[in-house]
C-alpha cells in the first residue's frame, strides 16, 4: 500500500507558500503487534501549526524539516493487530498530513458517527470546541449580564466561545473580518452584536458602541490592532484568555507586532490576562466533552465547517486560514 | 489653629511641575463629637498619586482641582472628642497633604512606635510593604529555586518584593536605575543579581545573562522598555504581577507607551499577567501585616527610606519619585 504524505520542506519566512511543503510517497509500513493502520478521512488544519513551522521555542516542539506535518484527524481502521480495534472502526488521533498512518492503539480514541458527524470530533466537540470551553470557562469566567467580546469570532474556536458565553447568560459581541461572517454570528449563532473590523475606520469607537457597558471578558484569537481596540474598553477586573494571535503569526521580522503596551490598562482595571493551550486541561477533558456534547444535543450549539476536498489541498486549506476565508472549522476531506 | 494644605491647582500634562500644586492656608475646623484632630508627622508620596492627578477613570477617583491632595500619613492626636483616642496617640490614616486633619475616629488606626518606627507604618509594614506581599504571594507565587525578577527594585515596593522572594527560596534579580541602587540590592538586601538598566546597551541580553534559567515571576513596577526586555525571557507558566508602570505615568500623549505587544509571548509560555492594587486584599491585610512584622522582627527584612524634611517640600519629594532619586520609601517629615 503506497502512502502519500506532506512534509515541511522549509521554514516559512512570513506567510507559508508552496515552497514550505513537499509531497512524498512511501510504502505504508506493516503494523506490528498492537498496532493498527488508519486511513485518513478528515484532517485538521489549525492556525497554531504556523508556530510549529518556525524553529522558535514554544509550547510544542517545532516540526522537523523533511518530516510529515503533525496534526489531528479522524479516520478508519483498515488493518488491525490490536485487540481493541477492528477494521471499519472510526478513530480520532494524530493522523498527521498523510493518507495512512500506523499507530499503537493506545494513541487512538474510537469515535461514533451515530453520536455526531465524524468531522465534529475535530471541531465543536473536539480540539477547538474544548479550547473554547476551557479558555472561556476557566479563565474568562463569564457571569450572567456581563459583556463578552470574542475576536476571530467566526473561527472554529471563536464561534463556540460566543455561543457558550450566551449559554452562560452573557451579552456577546463578536469581531470578524467580513459581512458574511458578522451576519452569520448575529443571525445564526445568536451573538448580540458583531463588528466587521475591516470596515471600521475607528475600531475602538466601534467596540465602545457595541459594548455600552464595557468589556468584562475578552477572548482573544487574533492579537494586534483588534486587541488594541478592545483593550480601551476593559471594565474593572476584566478577564482576558489569550488563545491565539493570528495577526502576528506570519510576521517574519517581529517588527510589525508593535503597538500600545497594555500594562497601564491592566493595572487601572486590575484585569487578568492569561495565555493558555488545551494541553493544560488534559485532566478535565471529560468535563468539557460532556458539556459540549450535551449543548450540541440540546440544539444550543451550532457549528459550521469549511471543508476542502482532496488530500492535495491541505497546504492550500492551511494557507487560507490566514486569509480568513473559513467560517467555522477548517478541514480537509481526504477524498 | 491655622492649617496649611497643598491642593491640586491644575492637571499636569506630562511631568508634574510647580504649576500643578498650590499651597493654601485655612483655619483647622473644630472637631465634632467622635472626631479628633491629628497633626501630621510623616506624609507619604507615592507614584500612584500621579494617576489621580489625571482626569481619566482608574481604580480610584481623580483628585479634584482646588482640593487637598489625598494620601496616607502618620501623625499625633492633638485634640480628641473620641473616647478611642487621647492627645499624644500616634495614628495612621489618610492625613492628606496638610499639617492638620480632622477625622472620625473610625478612619484612623493607632500605631505603636515601640513596635516599629512611625515611618515604617507607611512603608515596610504599611501600604508599600503590603502591596509587595500580596502581589508577590498571591499572583507571583514564587517557589523555591525559581527565578524572580523585580523592576523598580530599589523602590519602596520592589525592595520588599525581592526580599520576600528570597525568604521563599527564590533566586532574585533586581532591575534599578543607578549603581548605588544595584549595589544596595546585592550587598545589603541579598539580591542574587541586579541590573542597572541605564547602563545596558542591550537590556534584554543583560536580563538573559542574569537569569540563565529564565524568568518564572516578573513583578513589574515600571513597564515600558524594561518590561519589554524581561518579557523575552519568560519561562513556561510565568506569573507577572503588574503593580505599576511608572515609565508611562507622565506621558501626556500616550504615544510613547508603544512597544512590542506581549500577546504571542504570553500564549507561547502560557503565562499569567494581572494588574492589582492593595485594595483587592482588604480582607487579608492582617495576614500580610503579621508576616511582614514577623520577618522585620527576625531581621529578615531590611528597608531604607528617603526622607525630605519640611512640609513645603511635598511637591518636590513627589516629583523626585519620577527622577528615581529615592532609595526605598519616599517620605516627607513634616517639621
Amino acid at each position: 500500500m503506497m502512502n502519500k504524505l506532506i512534509t515541511l520542506q522549509s521554514r516559512p519566512q512570513g506567510l507559508p507558500t508552496d515552497e514550505t511543503f513537499a509531497v512524498k510517497e512511501a510504502p505504508v509500513r506493516q503494523p506490528e503487534e498492537n498496532e493498527v493502520v488508519v486511513k485518513s478521512i478528515y484532517l485538521s488544519v489549525d492556525p497554531y501549526m504556523r508556530g510549529r513551522m518556525s524553529a522558535a521555542k514554544s509550547y510544542v516542539e517545532p516540526y522537523r524539516i523533511g518530516e510529515v506535518i503533525e496534526g489531528g484527524g479522524v479516520g478508519e481502521v483498515v488493518e488491525s493487530r490490536s485487540e481493541q480495534f477492528k477494521p471499519g472502526d472510526k478513530v480520532l488521533g494524530m493522523l498527521n498530513w498523510q493518507l495512512y498512518s500506523v499507530h499503537n492503539g493506545s494513541q487512538l480514541r474510537k469515535v461514533d458517527d451515530q453520536v455526531a458527524p465524524l468531522s465534529a470530533y475535530l471541531g465543536v466537540i473536539g480540539m477547538t470546541g474544548l479550547t473554547a470551553y476551557f479558555g472561556l470557562m476557566d479563565i474568562g469566567r463569564p457571569k450572567a449580564g456581563e459583556t463578552v467580546v470574542v475576536s476571530g469570532a467566526a473561527g472554529a474556536v471563536g464561534s463556540i466561545v460566543g455561543q457558550i458565553a450566551k449559554i452562560q447568560g452573557a451579552r456577546v459581541v463578536g469581531i470578524a473580518g467580513s459581512e458574511e461572517k458578522t451576519k452569520w454570528l448575529t443571525e445564526q449563532l445568536g451573538f448580540d452584536a458583531a463588528i466587521n473590523y475591516k470596515e471600521e475606520a475607528d475600531l475602538s469607537a466601534a467596540v465602545g458602541q457595541a459594548c455600552p457597558q464595557g468589556v468584562d471578558v475578552y477572548f482573544d484569537n487574533v492579537g494586534g490592532a483588534v486587541t488594541d481596540a478592545v483593550m480601551n474598553h476593559l471594565n474593572d477586573y476584566a478577564r482576558i484568555p489569550l488563545c491565539g494571535s493570528i495577526s502576528a503569526y506570519n510576521d517574519a521580522s517581529g517588527k510589525s507586532d508593535i503597538g500600545p503596551r497594555p500594562y497601564v490598562k491592566l493595572i487601572k482595571t486590575r484585569s487578568l490576562m492569561k495565555g493558555f493551550v488545551l494541553g493544560e486541561y488534559m485532566d478535565r477533558l471529560p468535563e468539557g466533552a460532556k458539556a459540549l456534547g450535551q449543548w450540541l444535543s440540546e440544539g444550543k450549539l451550532r457549528y459550521e465547517e469549511t471543508i476542502f476536498e482532496g488530500f492535495d489541498r491541505m497546504p492550500e486549506a492551511f494557507m487560507e486560514l490566514f486569509n480568513g476565508s473559513n467560517i467555522g472549522k477548517m478541514l480537509v476531506k481526504v477524498d
